[in-house]
Order: structure tokens, then sequence, then C-alpha cells
């Protein structure tokens, strides 16, 4: 380790005016676990501070900008690309305690919240009012809002409702320097000026840091219900996927699950869906009752050739979403490590992209998976391998490479959901124009003049 | 005139170089219908060039910026609040022949589009392909998809589909200078660097021109069906309006007309609610005809206690709607002259900002009409005056004033859709801090560094 990695007695000195004992963390065993996130990569960090107020992140910005030290916000950190490691070094900046739900107001429609509250806590705060926050990431139950707005994080909900970005109405910004900038309103429409706002939602960290948070909640849908249908190819699943359009039914989520995720749940549990299904949809619908049901009958009529059809009221809704959830945990029986992806591509290009990416696995000798939110054609590919073994684990990254390239080549993108971070950074100019990058650099320049915001992610 | 608002010879040349003489236009005759827009402000553009081809935008823009001469795009000018006008002098550049719609993808739900195309007309023909495009701001039949994205137009079916912006997808941008950018993509989810797409959306030309729109489009729905009810008193209907919510009931529209807006309706159309009603509220719904018709019976049940309740389904729906389209016209029974204003507040404040407008309106002497978007808290407010009578056009601007001061003091915004333009541009700093103000002018350098587009507009 250089000495640069280490703060001077000054600067810890300065951390001690601004944090009490408990928010400064300085001991290896404290900072360890602020190294890492989901992406399981490790960089350890000088320093962690825990801010309880604006103030204090203000006054922190101020010193890391006055002393030109790198600052790295996280939450939860449950972001796949490793956007919360502290890569080169620096101080880790954990929002978790700036954790207050502020307003729920039923009369304008709108969420107040600073960054560190568990999103899917907001949703039960909100459920109790009969308000909805519709953005569901995987994560929900573990991750922050502060988190999903900084990725603008999607979810199986995003078919109907859209992402985080739609549901942003302002932000409480602390730049490095330590202003602070309020962007946008409570208002639900506002056309004024630049949008700042959405400039700042997936923007991972690398401009200012949110200390509050306004979001636009709807009214919650009376009922829902599941629908679960399976079939003897990957065709009839993707020309029932159509149907299901054409029919005018826009699904709350519409997920996909092919032939070799079906064959890893069968080894975990039990299924309801016969030997010889190669393909399973589930479906969720909300609204109002007779309309979901009115969908439901629709939709046993368009899936009148599939090998199971089950319809999920009340109760027997979450179960079959059980079976979702076991991709997972499931995969694992394949190899120990898994390299997730989550491209996206044009909605029509989605089986092109399955087989190909098949075909891939077959090259290298390792089961890849394919799932997810087929209506956006965002499909998260699991690449399964031993990263003991040192030739799977190089051809799991020539894999990943040939993906991405299959995936670009189709008119996709790199990311639907995760973000850029760090093990995506080195594709980014596969897909973005050089001027594109530039651009984008420069903007950080008029926030972060001095590249101390989670310098090196992203773009 | 000053010579500075003339062209050089050769800068002619360097035009006639590039747009054949039918789309160079240099005459007084030609060019005056180009120097205004819906604001009715007039300033003379030294040109009018109208590109056919993203080509002679780039070698126009590569050109403009090498002589420093302002640039002002425009398309069908429906804007209100003077985007559109020349101001100061420079060449006007219509995108009124960049008009193909390119691509419209049932597989994809993408309609590719260049920025001339009528918004109407995307709709028509996605609607034969059993598509929908949402955003339907009041001029949908004479504006163009580009000055929509330009100013991310609304529109009252925002309150359940979001606004334009909610539907790009990506842009292909030309910067002055030349320079062709990629911005986003095809996909329905892409989260790679900042969010550049976003960024343009609403920026009123002042960075960049379109020349190719990537839109993302829904299932038709195949049911839609409105209900008008009316009330004695506004308190009455705001209360519905919360109940409405409360049932979880996400209406397509939700539009009110309160008491001067009826009687001015009165005055040159028969109505169907009866004398005694002060306030109006009109809804439309769709979705799944089961659905939409458990949500009227629950409609009638919330307004029970209202003195008029209809129905609107198939043709009929279209005749409700028709009153709704009279308030413009009609108001002009009360004074000659008109200004819009589309102020919007937290919705639980519209209340109170209608109640404080009225009181405004009696202190000058004159009619204020407020109606509109209420589920979105965007009150159209139209201050009626006569412009002839100098007492009058001065205590209008007076009125705007103190109703925008109003309404900031109530947490909301200058413009919920109209956007900025100049009309606006002198109260910015009313609600936008000066260090945003300052970064959304940095952000405009990075794009724009010699202030050719669209200059003095919008921030």
């Amino acid at each position: 380790m250089s000495c640069k990695q280490f703060l001077k007695r000054t600067q810890i000195k300065n951390l001690k005016s601004i944090f009490p004992p408990e928010d400064l963390l300085l001991t290896p065993e404290q900072k360890l676990i602020f190294g890492t996130d989901s992406s399981r990569m490790l960089d350890m960090p000088w320093a962690v501070v825990r801010p309880k107020s604006p103030e204090q992140v203000r006054d922190f910005l101020y010193f890391a900008q006055k002393e030109r030290i790198p600052v790295f916000p996280r939450a939860r950190a449950t972001n796949m690309v490793g956007a919360c490691v502290p890569r080169g070094g620096g101080i880790v900046l954990s929002l978790l305690k700036l954790n207050r739900i502020l307003d729920l107001d039923e009369q304008d429609f709108v969420a107040v919240v600073e960054p560190g509250v568990i999103t899917y806590e907001l949703q039960k705060a909100l459920a109790a009012k009969g308000l909805f926050y519709p953005p569901d990431p995987a994560s929900v139950r573990i991750s922050t809002i502060g988190g999903n707005v900084s990725t603008n994080a999607g979810g199986m909900r995003a078919l109907k409702y859209g992402v985080t970005r739609d549901y942003v109405l302002g932000l409480e910004v602390v730049l490095p320097g330590g202003k602070l900038l309020n962007l946008g309103s409570r208002c639900h429409k506002n056309v004024v000026g630049l949008d700042l706002t959405r400039l700042f939602i997936g923007s991972e960290g690398t401009l200012g840091v949110f200390t509050r948070i306004y979001l636009k909640v709807l009214p919650k849908p009376p009922f829902t219900a599941s629908f679960l249908v399976g079939f003897s190819d990957l065709d009839q699943a993707l020309d029932t996927v159509q149907q299901i359009f054409q029919a005018g039914i826009l699904p709350t989520a519409l997920e996909i699950m092919p032939d070799l995720v079906l064959k890893c749940i069968e080894d975990i549990a039990p299924v309801p869906w016969p030997k010889g299904t190669n393909a399973v949809l589930l479906i969720k619908l909300d609204g109002h009752e007779q309309g979901v049901k009115q969908n439901l009958v629709e939709l046993e009529k368009i899936c009148a050739q599939a090998s199971v059809r089950l319809k999920g009221l009340g109760k027997e809704e979450e179960e079959l979403w059980e079976l979702r959830r076991l991709i997972n945990p499931a995969s694992f029986k394949l190899r120990p490590t898994k390299m997730s992806e989550d491209i996206t591509v044009p909605r029509g290009k989605i089986k092109e992209a399955m087989e190909r990416i098949k075909q891939v696995g077959q090259k290298y000798g390792l089961p890849i998976l394919t799932f997810g939110h087929i209506g956006d054609g965002n499909i998260h590919t699991n690449i399964m391998y031993d990263v003991g073994d040192d030739q799977e684990a190089a051809n799991a990254q020539k894999a990943k490479k040939e993906i991405l390239r299959i995936v670009l080549g189709l008119g996709g993108t790199l990311s639907g959901e995760h973000g850029i971070g760090l093990t995506k950074a080195p594709f980014i100019s596969w897909q973005v124009e050089p001027e594109v990058l530039m651009a984008m650099r420069q903007i950080k320049k008029v926030f972060d003049p001095y590249n101390i915001m989670n310098p090196g992610k992203g773009y």
C-alpha cells in the first residue's frame, strides 16, 4: 500500500470535527465491509463516514474537495457492477443513517424521503395509506431509495409502470465543495430550465450526493392476479408475448423462463409444469377486479395451446412468484460462481439474443441462464462457472465479452438495470460514441471539477 | 435595424451551397411568418432555412457556428412562451421538411420519426397497428414530435401515462459545429452513462437539433369511456377528486372547470349541466371494457351527490370533451386578449391556488379563468384583458406576476407544460437558485460553446 492510501493526521482531525466517533470508522475491521458490494470486488477505504444530517454531508464534501480526497457514496451496496467499491482509495460515505421518511402526502401524492430509506419500507408505509410506489428492483427489500435513484433502478413492474426515473420529482443534492442544490420540486409536472433532476438519476454517485428525494406516488391498484403458462418450446412463448400485447393487455410484469432455467428449478423444488415444458411465462396483472379478471379470461384464450395454465389469485399469487425467485439460488447447482449480466435488446430481438447467447455457452462449455423482463427486452444473463478453475474463469470472461458484442450488434445496450460501475466501464466505448462520452465527462466537471465523486465509475 | 441583422454576401453564398432556393427564404414576405409563434411576439429572422436531411442540418450548423450566427429551430411554432421567436436576430431553422415516419415496429414497440412529424399523424399511423403513443398536448393535431420533445410536452393523459419525456428512448442530435450524436437507443431500458437523452428533452432548442427521435409505444387500450359530473361548489368537486384516487382509480384524464369557465361555455353553447352547477369534473378512463365499466359504476357511487352525472361511451364520449375544447374560444367573450399561464402546484394546494388567483382577478378587475389538469396540479390560467386598453394591459401584467408569486409560495412551478421561452425568462430566478441556473448555463456550453442555439431562451 502506498502512503497515498492513508489520511494525514490533520485530515483525520478535520473528520473528527464533523463526525462523532461512532460515525467515523478508521480501523480495518470496521472498514472492511465498506470496501465491497454485490460485485464482490474489494478495495479497502481510507475511512468511512456516516452522516446523520445534510449539514454533515455538506461539511464533509467541503472538506473532501478542499483536500482532493475521493468520495465513494453508498447505502446498502447491492450494486452488481462495483459502483460502490472504493477503487483507488478514498473515503466511503455511507448514507444509511440518513434514513427518515419525511413526508407521505396523500393530497399531493408525494413522498419525501432521505436516501437511506429501504425501498420496501417506503412501499409498506405508502400501502397503509392506499398509495403505491411502483419501482420494484429485485433488491427492493434490502436496497435503498438513494441507491435506486443513483442507478435508475428498474424491476419487474417497469413494463407497465416505468423505472425509478419516472417517479422522481425533485432532489436535494450536495455537490463536492458543499454547495446544496434544489432540483425539481414536489410538483407532478415541471418544465423549467434543463432537467438536472434526471441528469442526476442514474449518475452512479459521480456528480453529487442526494440528501432528500421527492417521489411521485400513485393510488394503489385495488386488485392483482398472476398467471403462469408453460409451452413446449420458446417460440410458442415468444409468440404468446406478442399476442398478449396485440390484445391490448399491458401486464404489470411479464417474465420468461426458458428450458435451462426450468431444469435448474426442477432440481431444487417441486414445479407445477409437466415434463416437456421448455418455456414458462409468468404474468402479473393489476387494476380493478373486473378488468383484471377479464384479462385472465383473455389470457386463457390466448394460451389455449399451452402445456399448463395456472391462475394465481390472493395467496396463490405469491407461490407462483416464489418459483421465479428460485432462479438465482437454483443456478448455483450448475456452478459455484455466477457472473450476472443485465443486457437489453430491442424487444423484437429477444429471440435471436437468447439463441445466440445459448450458442456462446455451448462454445465455451459453460451453462448460461437467460431469463427475465421479456416485455422490456431486458434479459438477465447468468454465466455460471467455477472461479477456482482458471480455464472456466477465463472462458466466462470471454463469453461475457462475446455476449456484449452480440447484444450491441442487435442494437442493444450493455445495461438495462445494473449500470456500468467498474465492471462494465471497459466496455462503455463499445456502445457510446467518443463525443458522447466526452460530453458526459465535461458535464461531470460542471458539478465535480476535481473528479472526487466516485471516480472511475460509469463513464 | 443595425447592420448586424443582415447576412454578409459570402454567408448567403454559403447558405445557397447548402440549400436549394425553395429552402432558403430571404425576402421579408417569405420570412415574416417565421418570426413569430403562438406567443404572438415577432422578430424578423435574417433568413429561414428548411433542411430535408440530417446532412443539411450538419452542414448548416457547421456554417452557423463558424460564423457565430444565432440559430432558432422551430417546427409548427405552437409554443406559447416565445421559444421559437428569433429574438435578437439570426437564422430560423425550420424542421418541417424533416417529416418522415421512418419505422413503426410492432415487435420492438418503437416508433422512429423525424422531428417534423405531426404528433397526431403519428398517433393515427400507430393506432392502425394497434399501438399507442400516449402524450397528447392540446396542440396534438398541429404540433410536431420534435416540438413536443424540445418542450417535454404534457397533455391531458399525463395523469395516467406521464409526459413526452417518459416515451423518448433515444435521440439523434446535431450540435453547433455539425457534430452528430446518438443518445440512448431503441431499447426500452438503458442505464449507460449520464442520461443525456433526457437532458435534451425540454431543452427548448438551446443545446442542439433533433434529427431523429426514437419513441417507446404501448399496446392500444381496447376501450375508453368518459364521465362528466357537476357540483354546486368547488369544494365538492375537489373532495371528489380525492375520493376517486382513494378508490384506487387512476383516470387517463381528470379535468376541472370551475364556475367562471362554466359561465363562459354557457354563453356560447348548450350545456348538459343544470343551473346552480359551479364546478364540473371531466374524467376519461381507458383499459379493458369490464374494468372501465366497473370504474364507471364506482364513479357513479362516489358522485352520488352531484347535480349531474353523464356517462360518455362511444360517440357520446367526444361530445363531452367538445365542451372542454370550448373553453379557449369561449373565454374571448370576456375580453379580446388572453394571457395563458400553465402554472402547477403540488396537488394538495390546488384549492388554495384557485381561490387566490380568483382574488387577484377581483383586485385588478380582470376575469381570470382557471381550469385544466387537476390530477397533475397543472392549472391553466387565462388572464383575459383588452390589449388596446393600456390600464388593463398593465393590470394583466401585474396580475400575472402576482399569480406567479402565489404559485411559487405554494411550492409550485412557473410552468408545467409550456416551458420558459422568452416570456417567463425574467421570472426563472424567482424559482431556480443561482447555482442551479449557473450549472444549466455551464452545461449548455458543453454542447454550444458560442451560445448560438436559441440564445436568450429558457434559462
